[in-house]
C-alpha cells in the first residue's frame, strides 16, 4: 500500500494534468494519468537536482521522451519549486506561456530538452549519457569527481517504435552506458489504437539482445517495485537499464485502457468522474495540497546541500588539480578557450587542389588540440569524411582481457576518447549529439554523406528549433560524387536545409573557404552550422589575385570583380554567382568573359542565411539592384535562387535526379562546363541589349 | 566439400564481380567476394523466377538491401539469363549503362528496386512480403492460388544498424509475415571498421524478440549448409526468417575481413592475388566457364516451366472465379478499374467548411470501393489523419483463440484487410508502400502528420526517383496545428519537398479541390504524390461564384478574377497568390480590395509542379508578366515563391519556427490576417503607383 503522503504527491500530479489538459482545451491527460508514480518516484527519491539552479552542471538530467506527456513534467517542475508557478501551469498551451504544448528547452527553466517527435529523446538521453561518461572519464582524478550524475528518461510504447531509438538503444547497449536509465511508460496504447495491433515484439528481450539491463515492474501503482527497480537500475554500473513499468493510460478515468485516453481533455463530467476515482476533491481545479507540496519542495533543500557539496569538492578538486578544473569550468560555460584557432592552416594557392572533404579534416584536426570541447564522430564514413581527431583516442568501453578487436583503430579505446564511432545510424547520431549539446561542455559533431542528411532530418530541425550548436560536416555534396550514382548523389538537400529556420549552412568553395568556414561553425553559439564539402579536388584560390576568403563570413562575396571601366551599362554587364565547388567554374568562364570585354563579377555564395543577414547597403553592394544580367551556377535544385538571381536572371542548376557515371562525364551531361556557362552568361547579356 | 560446378559458378560471379569493379575503377568488391556462395544458393535453389519475363507476376521477389554490392547483382541477372549482356558488365557505373553504380529500378531488367541507401530494402522486402500476404488472402481461392510466391533479400551489418529496418522487422515480426526471408552477411564489418567498434548485440535475439525465426550458417562458404537453411526458411510459414550466414568480406583477397576491402576496387595486383588464392584463371578478365554458364542458364527453362505451370492454373482460376480473377488481372496490369471516380462527392458550398483531411477521409472512402488496390494506412494516426478506409477490414494475422485485443479496430483481423496499421513508424511505412508500389497491384498510401513527413524523407526520394505510384496524405499542415507547437508544426516542409524532383506535392484550399487532388493522386502513374492537408475546418468555397475546382490540375489557377474594366493599368492592379488554407485568406482580402475598386486577381496555387508543367501560355495566362504587384499568401517558408511573385512581389510567410498556442492566435501572431493582407496589398500598389 502506498502511503497517504505518497498517494497524495502523486494524485497531485495526476490531477495538476488533468486541470491543465481541461482548462487548455487540448493536450494528453492519459499518460500523466498512468505515470505519475513512477514520476513521483524518480523525482522525489532519486533525482539529483537543484530547483533553484536548473544549470546546476553535475545534476541528473531528467528527459521526458514522451512530450506530449508536457503537463506532468510542468507539474513536477512546478512542485519541485522550479521558476514555473501555478499560473504559468494555468497558462498551458496559450501564447507566450511558460508551459508549451511539449517541453521546449529554453522555454521554461528545468526543461532539459525539447521533445514531441517519438524516438528523440530516447536519443538524446543516450548522448547526455555519453556527455557524462567522457567527462567524467576526462576530469575525474582519484577521490575527486566533479562530474558524477545519470540521465533518467521516460519513454513510452511510440518511443520504443521509432527506429531512431533503436539504433541509439543499440549503441547505449554497446557502449556500456551504465548510468543511463530509461523508464518505459508500458500502458500498451497508442494514439490510435492498442499496441496488440502493431506491436508484439518482446521489448524485455530485444533489449537484452542490445545488452540492457531490463527490470519489470508488473504495477505501475506499485511505488515500493518502483522504487525498488529504480534502485537496482541505480546499482547498475556497465549496462543501461529499462525498467519496463505496466502502467494504465488514462488511469481512474472512464476510458482508463483506451487510446481514446491518449490525447484529449477528459471533459468535464469525466474529469470530475477520475476525480472521484481515485478520491480527489472536485473543486478548485489546480488543487495542491499543502502537505503535497512540502513534500514535494523538499527537493530545493536536498538540492542545496547536494551543490554545495559538489561546490566543495570542486574546491579541493580546483587546488589539485589547477589546469583540469580551469579546462572544465570553461567547457561547462561554454568558453572558447584562447588561441583554439591559432593552428588553423592557411592554405597556399594550388591548381590541383584538394577536396574541402580534406581540407575540413585539416582544419578540425588543427583546432582539436586547442579544443578540447570538439567530440564527435560520424556514421561509419570517417575514412571518407575526413572527420577522425587524430590521436584523439576511440570513445568506446576500455577493452577487457581476452577482448580482440578486429579492425578500426582499435587502440586506445576508452570514455576518454573523443572520436564516437555511430555506426550505420545517423538518426541516432544527430539525435546523440542533440543531447550531447543539451547536456553541455561540448561542441559535437556528426559527419556523413550529404546524401545521409535525409536521414537525420528531425533531428537536425530539433538542433534548429533549440538553437543548439552542433556543427554537421556532410561530404560528398553534388552529382559529382559520380558513379554511386543517384541514390548517393545530393540534388534538393541544398534547398530543402536552406528552408530551415536557425540553421547556418555554409558550402565553401575551396580549402580556405573551408578553414574560415569552420571558424564560423565554431564561433556561432546559437545554432547549429552545417558544412558542405565535395568529394572531389578543387583548386585552391590564389587569394593574392581573388579577395580574401574572410569574405565568406558576409556569406557572399565579390571574389573577382570586372575590370573598372569596361562595362558597356553600370560599369557591370554581368555577375555570376555560385557556391562550393562551381566556383571554379564561373570563375573560367568570368576569365573567357572578360577577355572578350565584358565586365563580369563572380561573386561567391557560400551562405545564404550568412548574406540575408547582412545590411541592404551590403548586399546592395555585392548584387548592385541596376544590374539584371545574373546567373547563378550550383549543382543542386534552383529552388530560391531566383530572389538572387531576379526576374531577368538566370539559374544553371540540377532539377532531376543525377546518374551513375564518372563525374567528368556528368558534368558535361548536365551542362556544367565552362562552355555552356558561357554560353548561357552570353544568352543573358543579348536578351539585356536587346 | 563444395562439388566444383558448383565452385565454379560461386567463383564465377566473386570474379566477374571483382572484374567489373577493377574496369570500373571503383565500386564494392568485399560484399561479392564474401556473398557470393548464398547469393548462389539462392539464384540457383531456390529463387522462383523466369529472366525471360521479369514481369512474371507469381515470381519470387529478390531484394539485395545491401546495394552497394550490385556488381553481384548484376552478375547473377547476366548469368541466370536476363536481358543484360556482358558487354552491359563491362559498362559497370559509366553515363547510360544498364549496370549503373547502386541496383536501379526499371534501368535493369531484373532489378526489383533501388536500393544503396542501407536499411530501405529490408523495408521495401516487408512491404513485397505484405503485398503477397494481402493479394493471396484475397485472391486465392480453394486449390486455386494465383499468388503464391516468397520475397527474399539479403542484408547487411549496415542495414541491420538503420533505425528503418529496425521499424520494419519489427512490425514483420507482428504480421507473421512466413513468406519472407531475409540473408544477413554476418561479415562483421563495415566501410570505416570492423562491427566491434559499434555493433556488439546480439542480432539472433534481437530478431527472435521481433517473433522470427533466426537461423545460422557458421561458414558461409559451405554450400550445404546454406541450403539447408533455406529449406529450413521455406518451410517456416508463421514467420519471418533471418538467417545469419558468418561470410568474410573481400574472402580470398589480402584484404580479407578488413574494411579495406569493402568500398574500393582491389587494385590490379590484389585481383590477381585474389584469383590465384581461389584458383581462378588470371586472363582473361570477365571470364565466364561454359559449364558455368550453361548451368546457371537452367533458370531459363526451370521459369518458363514455372511460369507455364502458373498460367495453367490462372486457366482454371479464370474459369471457376471470372469475377476475381478479371479484378487480379487488371490489378496486376496496373489498370484503373472503370467508374473508380464515379462516388467521389461533390461538397456543397458551406461557410463553416470541413478541414481538408476530413474532406480527403470521405473521398478516399468513396474511391476504396471501386479501387481494390487502395491499400495502406498511416503510422498511428488515422483517427487524426481520416485515412482508414471503412469497413474495408485490419490487415492483420487473423488472431487465434484466446487473443483478445485491447483496442482500435479489432474486429476483422485478416490478411484480407485492407487498412495496414503501422504503428509509430513513419520511415517504415514510406519503405514498406514502396515495396508494395514495387510489387505490383497496388496503389499503397501512407499517413501521417505533415511535420512527420521529415522522418519517412529518405523513402519518399527513393519513391521519386523510382517514380512508384504512392500517394502520402499528411495532415496537420501547418502552424494552424495549434497548441501541440513548434515540435508539431510545419514550417520548411513544403519548400524542402518542392525541391525534390519527380514528385507531385499539391495542398488543396477546400474540401472540392481535395476531391480533384485525389483523383489527380490516382490518375498520376509515374511517380509519387503527396497531399498536404488541413487539421483546422475551411470553407467550402461556392463554385458558383468562384471557378470550378477541376482548376487544380493544372497547378494554379485563377478562382476569381477582377471585374473587368476596373483596374487602373493594364486590366489588372495586383495578384494575390494562396494555396490551401490561406486561399480562405486571399479572398476576403481580395473582396475588400474589390469593394476600394482595386482590380484584384485571386490565385489558387494548390500544386507549382503541375503549374510549372503547363505550357507558357496558360503561366502567363495566369500570371501576366506585366503585372508586378503579386503577393503570395502561404503557411510556410518562402523560399521559392520569389519566382512566382517577381522581383516588384512580396511574400507573406512563416520563416521562423511556430508556437504553442490556439491557432487564433497564431494567425495573428505571424500576420496572417485579412487585414494584414490587405495593408500588405496596399503597400505593393502604392510602391508600384510611386
Amino acid at each position: 500500500m502506498t502511503n497517504p503522503l505518497d498517494l497524495l504527491g502523486i494524485n497531485t500530479l495526476r490531477f495538476l494534468s488533468v486541470d491543465m489538459v481541461q482548462k487548455a482545451g487540448s493536450g494528453h491527460p492519459g499518460l500523466p494519468l498512468g505515470a505519475a508514480t513512477m514520476a513521483y518516484a524518480l523525482w522525489t527519491g532519486h533525482l539529483k537536482h537543484h530547483p533553484a539552479n536548473p544549470q546546476w552542471p553535475d545534476r541528473d538530467r531528467f528527459v521526458l521522451s514522451a512530450g506530449h506527456g508536457s503537463a506532468l513534467l510542468y507539474s513536477l517542475l512546478y512542485m519541485t519549486g522550479y521558476d514555473l508557478s501555478l499560473d504559468d501551469l494555468k497558462q498551458f498551451r496559450q501564447w507566450g506561456s511558460k508551459a508549451p504544448g511539449h517541453p521546449e528547452r529554453g522555454h521554461t527553466p528545468g526543461v532539459e530538452i525539447t521533445t514531441g517527435p517519438l524516438g528523440q529523446g530516447l536519443a538524446n538521453a543516450v548522448g547526455m549519457a555519453i556527455a557524462e561518461a567522457h567527462l567524467s572519464a576526462r576530469y575525474n582524478q582519484g577521490d575527486y569527481a566533479p562530474i558524477d550524475h545519470r540521465t533518467w528518461a521516460i519513454v513510452s510504447d511510440g518511443d520504443l517504435m521509432e527506429g531512431v531509438a533503436a539504433e541509439a538503444a543499440s549503441l547505449a547497449g554497446h557502449l556500456k552506458l551504465g548510468k543511463l536509465v530509461c523508464l518505459y511508460d508500458d500502458n500498451r496504447v497508442t494514439l490510435s489504437a492498442g499496441t496488440d495491433i502493431t506491436f508484439s515484439e518482446d521489448r524485455v528481450a530485444r533489449f537484452q539482445a542490445y545488452g540492457w539491463q531490463t527490470l519489470v515492474v508488473v504495477d505501475g501503482n506499485d511505488l515500493d517495485a518502483v522504487n525498488a527497480a529504480l534502485v537496482a537500475a541505480r546499482a547498475e554500473t556497465t549496462r543501461p537499464s529499462l525498467i519496463l513499468v505496466r502502467t494504465h493510460i488514462g488511469f481512474g478515468s472512464p476510458e482508463q485502457d483506451s487510446f481514446k485516453a491518449h490525447g484529449s481533455p477528459l471533459g468535464i463530467e469525466d474529469v470530475s468522474r477520475t476525480k472521484q476515482a481515485l478520491g480527489w476533491p472536485l473543486d478548485p481545479p489546480f488543487l495542491v495540497p499543502a502537505a503535497a507540496l512540502e513534500h514535494f519542495r523538499r527537493a530545493l533543500a536536498r538540492g542545496e546541500q547536494a551543490e554545495a557539496d559538489w561546490n566543495s569538492r570542486m574546491r579541493g578538486y580546483a587546488e589539485a588539480f589547477p589546469a583540469l578544473c580551469a579546462e572544465l569550468q570553461g567547457r561547462l560555460r561554454g568558453d572558447l578557450p584562447a588561441g583554439w584557432d591559432t593552428e588553423i592552416p592557411d592554405f597556399p594557392a594550388d591548381e590541383g587542389g584538394i577536396a574541402t572533404r580534406v581540407a575540413g579534416g585539416q582544419v578540425m584536426n588543427a583546432i582539436a588540440s586547442g579544443l578540447p570541447a570538439l567530440f564527435g564522430g560520424s556514421a561509419d564514413l570517417d575514412p571518407s569524411t575526413h572527420t577522425a581527431l587524430k590521436g584523439q583516442g576511440t570513445f568506446n568501453p576500455p577493452l577487457r582481457v581476452g577482448e580482440n578487436p578486429q579492425g578500426g583503430d582499435a587502440g586506445g579505446w576508452s570514455f576518454a576518447g573523443r572520436n564516437l564511432h555511430f555506426g550505420v545510424r545517423e538518426h541516432a547520431m544527430g539525435a546523440i549529439i542533440n543531447g550531447l549539446a543539451a547536456h553541455g561542455g561540448y561542441l559535437a559533431f556528426g559527419s556523413t554523406f550529404f546524401i545521409f542528411s535525409d536521414y537525420m532530418r528531425p533531428a537536425i530541425r530539433l538542433a534548429a528549433l533549440m538553437g543548439l550548436h552542433v556543427v554537421y560536416v556532410f561530404t560528398h555534396d553534388s552529382i559529382a560524387v559520380g558513379e554511386d550514382g543517384p541514390t548517393h548523389q545530393p540534388v534538393e538537400q541544398l534547398a530543402s536545409l536552406r528552408a530551415m529556420p536557425n540553421l547556418t549552412l555554409i558550402r565553401p568553395a575551396d580549402a580556405n573557404e573551408t578553414a574560415v568556414a569552420w571558424k564560423v561553425a565554431i564561433e556561432t553559439r546559437d545554432r547549429p552550422v552545417l558544412l558542405v564539402l565535395t568529394r572531389q579536388d578543387l583548386p585552391t584560390l590564389d587569394r593574392n589575385q581573388y579577395s580574401s576568403a574572410e569574405g565568406l563570413r558576409r556569406g557572399a562575396y565579390v571574389v573577382r570583380d570586372a575590370p573598372a571601366a569596361t562595362g558597356k551599362r553600370n560599369g557591370l554587364d554581368l555577375i555570376l554567382l555560385a557556391s562550393g565547388s562551381e566556383l571554379t567554374l564561373v570563375l573560367a568562364a568570368t576569365e573567357r568573359l572578360q577577355a572578350e570585354g565584358v565586365a563580369v563579377r563572380c561573386v561567391s555564395m557560400p551562405s545564404w542565411d550568412l548574406f540575408d543577414a547582412q545590411p541592404q547597403s551590403y548586399r546592395d553592394e555585392v548584387l548592385p539592384p541596376a544590374v539584371h544580367a545574373r546567373l547563378s551556377v550550383e549543382l543542386g535544385s534552383a529552388l530560391g535562387w531566383h530572389q538572387y538571381v531576379g526576374d531577368k536572371g538566370e539559374v544553371l542548376s540540377v532539377d532531376r535526379f543525377g546518374a551513375s557515371a564518372p563525374a567528368g562525364a556528368l558534368m558535361r551531361e548536365f551542362g556544367f562546363t565552362t562552355d555552356n556557362v558561357v554560353a548561357r552568361a552570353r544568352r543573358l547579356l543579348d536578351a539585356e541589349i536587346s
